[in-house]
C-alpha cells in the first residue's frame, strides 16, 4: 500500500465524520453556542472531498489543494477541542491528523509524490476487502 | 464497526478508484475507443462523492442517492468490463462490488437504516488506523 | 440562449442561495427549531451541484438527476415555507422555481434534450457578461 | 447587485462551460493532443464548484479558495490557449475573467468582503429571473 493511498483514505475519513460530526452537532441543546463549529465542519468537510478528489487524480494542483485543506482542518480541529464532549473531542483528532498528513504531502519533493500507476488498484484477489484502498 | 461505516469506505473507494482510472484511461494509447468510459468514469465519481456524504449525514435522501449511485456504478462496471486491461477489469470490480451494497441499502427497511449515533466515530485508540471509520 | 443553459443557471442561484441561507439560519436566535431547515439546505445545495454538472455536461444520468434534485428542492422548499422571515420565504420560492424546472427537464423526452453544441459556449463578444451562459 | 453575487455567478459559469467543454473535447478527433486540456478543465471545474461555495456561504476561508481558483483557471485558459478551435478560445476567455475575479477578491482587504445579509436574495419580484442572483 503506498503513501498516496493512505491519504486519501485519511482524508476521505475525516470528510465522513465532518458531514456526520454536522448531524450530530444539529441534536446537541447548546446548538446556538456550536456556530463556529458547524461552519467549519462544513467547509472542513468540503475541502477535504476536493482534495482527495485532486490526490487519487493525481492533479497537478494536489499539493497547493492539500496545503488549504490543512489549514482548515486545523481550524476546525481548534474549534472542536473548545467542547468537551466526546464526538467533538473525537473529530477534533480526526482533523489534526487529517491536517498533519496533509501537510506532510503538501511540503514532500515533487519527486517522491508520483503516484505508481496502478498502486490505487489492488488486484482482484483483495476485491472483497474495499478498505484497503 | 457498523453497516453504514462500510458502506461509505465502500462508496469512497469507488469514487478514489474512479478519478484514479480517468487518469490511467488518459495515459492509453486507445483514448479515442474510451470516450464511454471516461464520461461514466466522471458521472460515477461524482455520485459516489454525493452518495457517501448524504449516508454520512445519515440524510432522509440517502437511499434515493444511493439507488441513482448503483445504477450510475453498474453502468460503469458495464462499460469497463468491455476492455481487457487489468486497470479496467479491476475498476469494473470495484464499482460492480459498490453498486451492490448501494441497491441493497436502498432496498432497505427503514427501520434498520438508522445510524446508531457515534459509530462513525471509533474511540481515542483507533484514531491511528483512519481506514477503521 | 437555449433551455439547458437557463436550467444550469436556474439550478446554480438555487444551490448559491441555499449555501447563503444556511449562513443566515445559523444567525438566528430560534436556531434549535430549525435543524430541519438546515439539514435540508444543505442536501438541497448538494444534489442542485451534482445536478448543474450533470446537464452542464451532457451526461446520460442528467434527468435522474434532475428527478432526485426536483423532490428535493421541493422538501427544501416546503420546510423553508413554515418560517415567516423574508430570507426563508424568498429561499422557499427560489427551491420551489428549481424543482419546477428540474421537474420539466426529467419528464421532457429524449429527442428534445440534447444540447447543441456550443451553446453552453456564446461568440466572443458577449464575453463579458459572463452571466448570459 | 452586489459584488459577491456577481462573482459567484462568474465562477459558477465558469464551472459550467469547463463541464460543458470537457464533453466537446471527448468529440474531437486530436483526443490524444488534449490531454492536458482534458485534466485542467477537470481540475478547474471542481475548484470553482468549492470556491463558489465558499463565497456563497461566507466561508473565512473564501478568500484562500478564490487564490487557488484564480490559479487553476489561468493555467486551464492557457493550456485552452493552445487550440485554435472557437470553443477552445471561449473557454480561455471564460477561463481568464474567472481567474482575474478571483484574483481580485483575494486580494481584497477584509473590511470590503462582508456580504450584506440578505443580498444573495433578491426581493419577490425578481424570482423569475433567476440569473440576477
Amino acid at each position: 500500500m503506498n503513501m498516496q493511498n493512505n491519504l486519501v483514505n485519511t482524508i476521505q475519513h475525516c470528510e465522513a465524520v465532518c458531514e456526520h460530526m454536522t448531524t450530530l452537532v444539529h441534536c446537541l441543546p447548546n446548538l446556538h453556542l456550536r456556530v463556529a463549529q458547524m461552519r467549519l465542519l462544513r467547509d472542513c468537510a468540503d475541502i477535504c472531498s476536493l482534495t482527495a478528489k485532486y490526490i487519487a487524480r493525481g492533479s497537478n494542483f494536489a499539493r497547493h489543494a492539500a496545503h488549504l485543506c490543512a489549514m482548515i482542518c486545523e481550524a476546525c480541529a481548534n474549534e472542536c477541542l473548545r467542547f468537551p464532549d466526546h464526538h467533538s473531542q473525537h473529530c477534533a483528532q480526526v482533523c489534526l491528523h487529517c491536517a498533519q498528513q496533509c501537510r506532510a504531502f503538501a511540503m514532500m519533493p515533487m519527486g517522491e509524490m508520483m503516484m505508481p500507476m496502478g498502486e490505487m488498484m489492488p488486484p482482484m484477489g483483495e476485491m472483497m476487502m474495499p478498505m484497503n484502498l
